[in-house]
């Protein structure tokens, strides 16, 4: 690999030229790492939702070309100047948001927003220099969430780089960039079951199914899934879920339905749909005196959270949630060590499997909603 | 004291005989305490808000004729068949909430709301026959949150009421029985704000001046006061605040103001006026990442707390609080002890001294807003 180092890398990536249009796997150039920079090369990718919603790009604003992806798996290839936590050949989770170890966030227990690496989905350009490392024939192509994993080789801030155990298969581990990390610490991190406790979960999508895992973890006695599509319940099983509600099958409002179930509400419950109705259902069916409710969906613009504030001084907690918590370089290295021990169930996530060149079936997958989750295999 | 012992006590009691009009001194007949019952004679009792509130009756059913009062230091004079907790001449605080120690919120670690004695204002009898054990000339007079400490005498459930030091004196630990725990509880064991972290306080009445104190004690580096009354700056220095926003002062939302202070926001805020903008605002204040809002004031029933789920999904959290997260019984004779070792102070609460006879003018003193605190020595 070393015959690469410093020198710009011509490799395949999936490029989105427009909104909405089939990615298109084209030779792009990959310019090399600069200052805290790492290239690396990805081994396994695979779709979220997010990628989904920004290539769609419908109400935000669009910029294009660009290379999206965010859940990967790779091996670093080469380091920018200033780069001593990193070095060839370990192996590396990219995630689309960062720790940089130095800011009031990162040195705060209690958050993992950091300030200099925070999530910016407007920016498709690195942060040192303003500038795109990829192109295809001199024309700029913009990065996705510093991450653009769908490329065979791709240049990421340090911070934005959990290094983990070389031993951890890629094609599993990967799903750990993002979506499943987000569900599962939503319940571990931030709802906190006890042991025996219930936990309602909102929307049994690949967010949903890993906080359900969370609460599986965490012994929870009783796990109710609630999502508007009854056919989700069956796969649900396999994840924990014990119960199902579909709020389309009762008069009265599902918090009504749940805190019935439970003779005053559940212990827990987190919200992952990102509807503003699920997310108050959510906070009014956890039990008053010790109730949590853990908000994960990302909401509309201009939705308004509203209820009584009795329901908080009735001793309630509402909370919100972003990856779960985790810190990406101190903690995910730690949740791979999870699946190696087998506390961690991630194969069930994983409903698909195809070849980069097949990447826009992931797309339809998705949006027939088929997959939990789709690994692409970066060299096939 | 044992000669009253299974006996009807004839003492003297303020009695509210219509809503907003001067309590009159009146003899009044004490039955004997029930089972689970305790007959408490009382030295000293304050006046707290609540008391008002359910005096003037406004917007409320109104149940006359009545006792009031519920932050009291007292002594047993006797007990209740099945008592085994209290005997005579223990020392204790009445509390308006009970500590049954049976049902599932007195089991749990993380909530202070019992089922069984949860506070009822509606109610004004007794829990056991659903009668009152207070009368005049055969005429029944209601109970005020199973307390009714404007009595020398009165009758409450043993699940209400807190053993305390003996060597505590009562004329100062009277204050804890309501309004100062929940303050003092809600910055302790609900906000829990670091050591050196910054602290809002929205509302500078006696409730917000004791979450100050809770700041306090703490070691908050910064305790910011926010009233409309800037006249409460002076007195509330004396509380720990160090610095005063009055929103009135101000052309931007107070949140904007205090996020300007503090870089960003402020770690913690405890809102002890009960105004729903005061509650959003307490929210909104709070840093990203790790912030803590914690809702103590009482909202009007037709209030809606509403709020951007983005202010949320950045890491906040939004909690509220019943009695400061106390115990009656576990947990108030704690709290006493922290005033015997001096971490506590209190003597700073207390604004007014004056007579049982003279309990009216202490309804004027609050009215006017001129006491934090005014206790009613009994026995004169």
């Amino acid at each position: 690999m070393s015959s690469t180092v410093g020198q710009v890398i011509k490799c395949r990536a999936a490029v989105a030229w427009e909104a909405g249009k089939p990615l298109v796997i084209e030779e792009v150039e990959v310019a090399p790492p600069q200052a805290n920079e790492v290239r690396v090369k990805i081994l396994f990718t695979s779709l979220c939702h997010t990628d989904v919603y920004f290539w769609e790009a419908k109400g935000q604003t669009p910029l294009f070309p660009r290379i999206f992806g965010h859940e990967a798996g790779g091996i670093v290839e080469s380091v920018g100047e200033g780069v001593t936590d990193l070095k060839p050949g370990d192996h590396v989770l990219p995630v689309f948001t960062g720790e940089c170890k130095e800011c009031r966030h990162c040195k705060s227990e209690e958050s993992n927003m950091c300030d200099l690496l925070r999530i910016n989905t407007d920016r498709g350009v690195m942060l040192s220099d303003g500038k795109t490392r990829f192109s295809k024939n001199g024309q700029p192509i913009y990065h996705f969430v510093g991450t653009s994993t769908f490329s065979e080789y791709t240049v990421v801030h340090v911070g934005c780089l959990a290094k983990i155990n070389p031993a951890a298969p890629l094609d599993k581990v990967c799903v750990l960039s993002c979506g499943i990390s987000t569900g599962l610490g939503a319940t571990l991190n931030v709802a906190k079951p006890k042991k025996g406790q219930s936990v309602a979960v909102f929307g049994l999508g690949a967010v949903g199914l890993a906080a359900a895992e969370g609460a599986r973890i965490a012994g929870a006695s009783r796990i109710i899934g609630v999502d508007l599509n009854s056919s989700r319940f069956e796969e649900a099983k396999k994840f924990g879920v014990t119960e199902f509600v579909n709020p389309k099958d009762h008069d009265k409002p599902v918090h009504q339905v749940l805190a019935e179930m439970t003779d005053g509400g559940v212990d827990r419950a987190v919200e992952c749909t990102g509807s503003i109705q699920a997310m108050i259902s959510a906070f009014e069916c956890v039990h008053d005196g010790w109730g949590v409710a853990v908000l994960v969906g990302v909401p509309n613009k201009d939705d308004s959270f509203k209820t009584h504030p009795i329901n908080l001084l009735n001793e309630r907690t509402l909370k919100g949630t972003f990856f779960g918590n985790y810190k990406p370089r101190t903690d995910i290295p730690d949740v791979v060590e999870k699946y190696m021990n087998k506390e961690l169930e991630l194969d069930k996530f994983i409903t698909h499997a195809i070849t980069f060149s097949e990447i826009n079936k992931a797309f339809e997958y998705m949006l027939h909603g088929k997959s939990i989750r789709c690994i692409i295999r970066m060299d096939a």
